[in-house]
């Protein structure tokens, strides 16, 4: 039986084969996030992997159908799996605004799904973190947004010289584009094109703009001026005072693909440009106000960053820490007579919060000793009879120092600590 | 925009209605199990949502399809997500089984999904945390992973007189069965009647074990006597050995539903009888050979532990503690020509690892006092100019003890700690 193509499997380390996915890693990269994503006060919310596509085409219109994982359920309802998690966000927001004071700060982690029949052997899904504010027009808010974002990279030990913040403006090119055209509707057609100019061919991107009254040369021009927005110098100050400056440039080639951004946009991208975005975001001032019909009127802005390219780059930077089982002790059972105490000292210990692994069934003392090596534990514990008496004393042996403790089965957790050689 | 019948949206605390889901309780509850887990040396590995149908008919048989959230994909495959994790498990271990030194001991916390018409109201996805151990036939195995099963349950605060593990034994059932019934291929149906005995009407009971040469009579005097076989009283032996065997009592109307479990089987429930099973699981011993085609051949056994039975259980006995966002400290910007060194205030104590909120625009200071109140922040810190001089100096006003304490901006972030009453 095989799995489907496009998913993954996550395997605890050591990995069976080099390029299977590690559990480990994917924890260590959500740990990260949740804990970044904690220390600004953003809390977590969560929702369904599985919406009515309606969210999703009321968002997007209905060409996104396309690369959505839908389908009819049981009951004839067309479904889909969650592209991305804005629509879900959006109308958990909107069902509940007035219960949360404003600004609204949340995060999630949610597994995303996307159905391309074309591009074989790319994956149909990946986990984002998603952190949004809502409530808050002021360019701050951006700036707290963006400042995340950089220390979410930040926490992972990656540095100003492996990734910048490529900052835009769709307000910049909304007022760009009134410049030659009046033709609002016509607006976000503009943006598609300028959103691929740096992958499309030249003379593709110069016909179509050209349909609507635009000079490829001066559309370079006004990305080269790279003048900043009023807001855009705002969160430029604001981010400088944080002392975050070194991380952000003001990028114009970025517009974002999506209908519904509004002001301030960015992407993160590797410095040596050999990956996709890292992460991209921005306002969506009016979207709530779709999902919800009208009903509620919320000013908004997030981003979204995905694991897998994430994990390439980590990667080719060296910086992912080596993943193992944490076993702080092994007990050795070397007389089978003693298997209840043991077992009742394994009890002790993993009730003191330790992690602790033993042999289930009798086995020899150096074979024992072999796994608790292999297992890479930091200390083994053993039974022993006392002087002449019938109490048992524990023997801890530090396997990294080789330092030993003799203590009672009560007072042996409390000893597991001290000597661990870093390694 | 509604969300699809069925499906949760998980809400930050304090919740917007009293029969939101929380998603801090959610956490709570995942952060608990995985931590167990860990101690006890299991690792965590994760499989895709989505799987082929043909995974679970295997498995399961044709008549597990009514149950499932199953449909076509746009490459015409028949997929379901998944209903339970195991047979993801088994293909998961069939396919590197060799790359695990064993036993191998695994956990996840997959969310599960089941489609069944008739039934109004109720969820279509849970959460459950599954814990398995493969290569060991020893009843020791039984009792680590029973142990484990009493330990997740005491980490969130239920106790012996909350909660029993109800164990059975398929091979003591098969043996029963054996007396009178020489068709191996009705054994499971036997089970099945054993199954529902105590919730079908005793005459169907009655007439349906007629039919395979049984007395209603002699299968409740089987029962009544719960005579453990041999490797149950091992497992009992080995918890008492732990000090958990007041966790525990053989319970032969425990057989479990599902086809594969081979050994022994157990279910823990809430003592008072208010619920129904917090967490069922056993052996299966010959469930990877059915996955990998009889390539691979490993013991194995494991458990499951949904998150709603357990939610109720918890807020029926008041174990769940009072969520709220931890804010370390809120950062006061009562002038406005301070925000520039008040925002680097704010980011150097989050780089120390501290949950900071501030104002992101200009607010009166009793308003931002307040604001620092709801949030139920442990300090605030606030900036002010030192002596007659240009250097700024932090004052941190504890909110619990109200303690004062004045000191540099490169020193707050330390001194945030101390004197924190409990609440």
């Amino acid at each position: 039986m095989e799995r489907l193509p496009g998913f993954r499997d996550f395997y605890p380390e050591p990995l069976p084969t080099p390029d299977a996915w590690s559990a480990d890693a994917r924890t260590y990269i959500f740990d990260t996030w949740k804990a970044v994503a904690r220390r600004y006060g953003f809390r977590e919310y969560d929702g369904p992997p599985l919406e009515t596509l309606e969210l999703y085409i009321a968002k997007s219109g209905a060409e996104i159908v396309g690369q959505l994982y839908n389908f009819k359920d049981k009951g004839n309802r067309e479904v889909a799996l969650r592209p991305e998690m804005t629509p879900t966000l959006a109308r958990m927001v909107a069902a509940h605004d007035r219960s949360y004071k404003k600004p609204i700060k949340w995060f999630a982690i949610p597994q995303l799904f996307r159905y391309e029949r074309q591009q074989k052997g790319r994956l149909r899904e990946h986990f984002q973190l998603n952190c949004d504010i809502f409530g808050e027009t002021d360019p701050a808010a951006d700036a707290e947004l963006i400042a995340l974002l950089i220390d979410s990279l930040r926490a992972l030990k990656l540095t100003a010289e492996d990734f910048v913040i490529r900052l835009s403006s769709r307000d910049a090119w909304q007022q760009f584009f009134a410049r030659r055209c009046s033709d609002e509707a016509r607006a976000y057609e503009f943006y598609q094109i300028i959103d691929k100019l740096e992958r499309e061919d030249q003379r593709e991107s110069e016909t179509r703009l050209a349909a609507l009254g635009f000079s490829l040369a001066e559309v370079k021009e006004f990305i080269a001026a790279g003048v900043p927005t009023a807001d855009l110098q705002r969160v430029l100050d604001n981010l400088a005072a944080r002392g975050l400056g070194g991380f952000v440039k003001i990028d114009y080639n970025v517009i974002r693909g999506l209908a519904y951004y509004t002001g301030t946009v960015f992407e993160a991208f590797d410095k040596k440009g050999e990956f996709r975005a890292i992460a991209g975001g921005g306002r969506y001032n009016n979207l709530i106000k779709v999902i919800s019909g009208g009903k509620v009127d919320l000013p908004a802005l997030g981003f979204g960053m995905g694991d897998v390219v994430l994990l390439e780059l980590l990667k080719s930077r060296g910086l992912l820490p080596k993943f193992r089982a944490t076993v702080e002790a092994y007990v050795l059972i070397e007389d089978e007579a003693l298997r209840g105490p043991s077992l009742q000292l394994v009890q002790r210990l993993r009730e003191a919060g330790r992690t602790v692994e033993y042999s289930f069934t009798a086995m020899k003392p150096d074979k024992q000793f072999k796994r608790a090596l292999e297992l890479d534990a930091q200390w083994t514990a053993r039974l022993e009879a006392s002087g002449g008496g019938a109490d048992l004393q524990v023997r801890l042996r530090n396997l990294r120092t080789r330092e030993e403790r003799l203590t009672t089965p009560g007072e042996a957790a409390g000893q597991l600590s001290g000597g661990t050689v870093e390694k």
